[in-house]
């Protein structure tokens, strides 16, 4: 019988995050997918355009092309213009406007040669082939120049931009049909322990199904991964040995269950024998039992089994770590300020990560027990309780950290 | 040749999305699909416990299983119990703890018979078969109740919750591997226009690439739709009726370009053919040349062919109308407040919606053109100038809603 140890040295919140984000490196691997594909994608190369948008001059407007020097005066008198034909989007016309003529002209038609400027449909009138003009322009007036968007040889896009539909636009814009961005971060979730079962399989008694592969599968894949489920370790030295040495291929390794105390050890030991335990318990609650390192230059978590101390530990510490692997912006925390429904008594000596649900701007305590996921799947978000702090009061206004 | 009108009565911006959200009714529609493909789905039906979670009675730490009345006193004198054997996670145990006996038991194991608590491994001492406890505990210490985090016969998820990362996880926890959800709303998405080149094909003189399709596709996806991109049709009545006819089978149409006065009225003709134009041209800009119909129950928008135009317009009006189909959550803005960096001059008798980036909360105006998509992708995020706004001085304080 192997003997329980209790956690020895707990990393604060602070520290545990600092190693992580020391350790979980950008990705440097490159791939070149469809534009259609990108969107959300980090952008690995600079873009500089190779050609001009748009690639001729054009009209900005639906109207006439004129020469602006005939239309002077006319907010005074009647000027009147011979309307020689029109001009569609798509055409280019061989025709050229002379002085008193006109040509019909729709918005994004090439500007038709001779012509220097576009008199808006909304300031002339129509007599058959004669066109009133009731405002004079300027020369380039309801012109987009050629390049007007974009030069040839314009750096658009730099490396590392996160591709926004207005960045695929662009992309498009310049005919692209593919583009380089950096690859998404491969994650190897494997759950362990002798007590878990896949969903669907039939429970013995005993036995709990695999709650923290999928909330970790959504959470990650939400944050740019790519993720492999594996299928169930059970607590056997060998069998997780080989199983985490085969994952060391992936960009990251996340094992859910075993690392707590105990038999548990198991898993810091593995770590400790084909690389380096990092630290081993964290001074926040729930999620103490964390453990972490690196092997083969592969970030490892041993996460912890409960599903709300799983979750709630990867929303702090997997989530900015991934997004740092994938070269994602931070992701923007959406917070609001409520009022607390009761009496808080904050006595664990951690900080404290404590699930609410909020109606009418007050924010009740929904957590249960580190245990229960339904303390997650109830909550609108939680609130941080710090180290130092003893009690909230009822009413006392607290900022809530929303899930989304 | 075909003559020109210009836009006759505009909706407000307000006016705009009221008709839009009316008519884009929430669907109906329910698909069965595995729970690790559900993430940011919309549940269809409420979720009822069919078993309780955990199953069984089980230790909430590593520890000892004891009958608690054995530990009274062990804060004040030596209190030594016979250790009796272990048991792991997954395993049911035949034993059963006798008073002055104790057993080790794992988090997540099913209690032993004749145990009502468990001291934690951290207030334990072990001397070979002996066990040293130095602290008492209370009958149900460190103990979680069968059905602690759910009892069967539980609601615990109700239809039109939006599935996050917890409720996967809740999901799982109770063996599921299918979930209903409300099915994403198809959209077709017609880019349209003589001048429109698809990108990775040549440009002949007076044709540009196609911007709009790119921009729309991708942000409808990210609003929790799925998106066909039709090929590229011309300014023709009958193709272009054709077109829409087979699209009205999808929830959503979308055309983009093909809005605007002139021969481009087209559009509107044959919406107002196959189905009801309800309104044509939005007092804001830029945007203004919207076209807004149904057609057989179909929402049908065409979108402006300018690029920033029409992305802009998907995220004032697209993007609410597609999350309400979806039945999806409204999108959460988020916005900073910078100060703007130059004096702004409104003098278009129209809402305004002018993008900017932000550099050390000042916020520069980077709006060239509304055909250049540039506007939209060197942006951060736009501000909203009030129609009724004549200037903004240089320095003052603008609310920017972020591109996220």
């Amino acid at each position: 019988m192997k003997e329980m140890e209790p956690f020895k040295l707990l990393v604060s919140h602070e520290e545990a995050k600092k190693i992580i984000l020391r350790t979980c490196i950008p990705t440097e691997r490159i791939e070149k997918i469809p534009i259609d594909e990108a969107a959300g994608r980090v952008l690995a190369s600079d873009v500089k355009a190779d050609r001009f948008v748009p690639p001729f001059e054009r009209s900005a407007m639906d109207g006439y092309a004129v020469i602006a020097e005939d239309t002077y005066g006319a907010d005074e008198r009647e000027i009147y213009l011979e309307l020689d034909g029109v001009i569609h989007a798509g055409e280019v016309s061989a025709q050229e406007v002379r002085h008193g003529h006109c040509v019909q002209i729709a918005t994004g038609s090439p500007l038709v040669s001779g012509a220097n400027s576009v008199v808006m449909v909304e300031y002339t009138e129509r007599h058959e082939d004669r066109i009133l003009v009731t405002k004079p322009v300027y020369p380039g007036a309801n012109v987009s120049k050629k390049g007007e968007d974009i030069e040839e040889g314009d750096l658009v896009l730099t490396a590392g931009a996160w591709l926004t539909p207005a960045k695929i636009g662009t992309l498009a814009a310049l005919g692209w049909t593919e583009v380089e961005v950096y690859t998404s971060p491969r994650i190897a979730v494997i759950p362990t322990g002798e007590e878990i079962v896949t969903p669907g399989d039939n429970l013995n008694p005993g036995q709990i199904y695999d709650v923290n592969s999928f909330t970790l599968e959504t959470i990650l894949r939400a944050n740019g991964a790519q993720v492999d489920r594996f299928g169930i370790v059970g607590d056997d030295y060998s069998a997780l040995k080989d199983t985490i040495e085969k994952a060391l291929q992936y960009d990251m390794v996340i094992l859910s269950g075993g690392s707590s105390v105990g038999e548990k050890d198991l898993l810091a030991g593995i770590l400790a024998d084909v690389g380096e335990v990092l630290f081993h318990g964290v001074q926040i609650k729930p999620g103490k039992p964390t453990l972490y390192g690196v092997a083969q230059n592969t970030p490892v978590f041993g996460m912890p089994g409960y599903p709300t101390s799983c979750l709630s530990n990867a929303y702090i510490f997997l989530v900015p770590a991934v997004r740092q692997m994938a070269r994602l912006p931070p992701e923007h925390q959406n917070t609001v300020f409520a009022k607390i429904s009761k009496r808080l008594v904050s006595a664990s000596g951690r900080q404290q990560f404590l699930t609410v649900r909020i109606r009418n701007e007050i924010a009740y305590p929904v957590y249960k027990h580190s245990g229960a996921i339904t303390s997650m799947a109830t909550a609108d978000g939680y609130i941080i309780l710090p180290v130092n702090l003893d009690v909230i009061e009822e009413g006392e206004t607290v900022e809530v950290i929303l899930f989304e």
